[in-house]
């Protein structure tokens, strides 16, 4: 309807089917994609570059940061990971809404800069228990991952209340319907819609 | 998911579709009602006291305007017409949704009433010349009827811009689609759920 896309900064405690959820709120809804994030890390089988990430060697990912290139970036396991402002920016203004999966520390320095503007939600587990019971029974963890799973989710729910939505998943099609609510309901935003052409209302008399 | 319920304050120029909407919205969520306002008119056949409207006498009326237990009141060919405080507050109170259908100058007047936190969303038709020809095959009104609701349209249009949601009903089923996501979404804003009970989620461990 308006002109400019939504970035969606969307936070979830490993296990709480993320992954699974929003591939199915992709599907159902046009005009919507996935954050590319830009690493250092060598691809994998498969991976292509610019669909799975922006593989970059070190050098061009520190000259990226020092331009101030990153929205945020992390070092993990010695590799870099980072997401660029010019690419999401550039999306956003060809109108095309983007979904950014990103931790709360990510997500916090995201709400925190005003070049580009963000909607944030936070996708739970019901409960730690029934967290707890789903990385158990995905059986591909040990017992200590999975313990550091649920110690990272108790320090990852702390910080969903600075989130402005909160989806529970619960049931997984409920979720679903929530997320892609979230995002129609964005659209339809009156602010988004007031700057510039008043969406397709022309006064005609 | 929480316990209070959330007030949608709806306004829509005349002719836009928002009896058929509210209709299709209201068919396909559970725990949302309509607003029953307070009236000082004779019942209609077939209407029922506390279903289509709170029949009431005018020095009743006066009474609970005198009392200021009118969120918002007006006189329409004589009789008065008015939205009542304490109704509207123990259906949220007991965790109902409710959409109240009102004028602009109604829906200002909640807005800025902050004993009630209400959501604002205008449905707008997606162009005047659309508003007319639909107007016009209705074919229930004079010419000069239809001239005053097309200028009443331009008057309460130019007030959307003050709505937090802009739903425009170009195809009927994604107005309903939009205005359900508008309610869904609104009650997983994080503001609504972070005081009390924080959703289902418990710290077990």
């Amino acid at each position: 309807m308006n002109d400019a896309g939504i970035l969606f900064v969307l936070s979830a405690p490993s296990g709480t089917g993320k992954t699974t959820i929003v591939k199915k709120v992709m599907d159902g809804m046009i005009n919507l994609s996935f954050s590319i994030s830009h690493t250092t890390r060598s691809p994998r089988a498969g991976e292509q570059n610019g669909v799975d990430y922006h593989f970059v060697s070190v050098s061009e990912f520190m000259e990226m940061r020092r331009k101030n290139l990153f929205l945020e970036w992390a070092e993990v396991h010695g590799n870099f990971y980072g997401t660029s402002r010019p690419a999401i920016l550039s999306r956003l203004e060809c109108g095309k809404d983007i979904i950014l999966d990103i931790d709360v520390q990510g997500a916090a320095l995201i709400a925190a800069d005003d070049s580009v503007p963000s909607v944030s939600v936070f996708l739970a587990p019901p409960s730690l228990s029934e967290l707890e019971r789903r990385l158990c029974q995905r059986a591909t963890d040990s017992n200590e991952i999975i313990e550091l799973r649920l110690k990272n989710a108790v320090k990852e729910m702390a910080a969903m209340e600075h989130y402005e939505y909160l989806v529970v998943n619960d049931e997984i099609e409920d979720a679903v319907t929530t997320l892609q609510a979230v995002i129609i309901a964005e659209r339809s935003r009156g602010h988004r819609l007031s700057s510039g052409e008043p969406v397709k209302l022309r006064v005609e008399k």
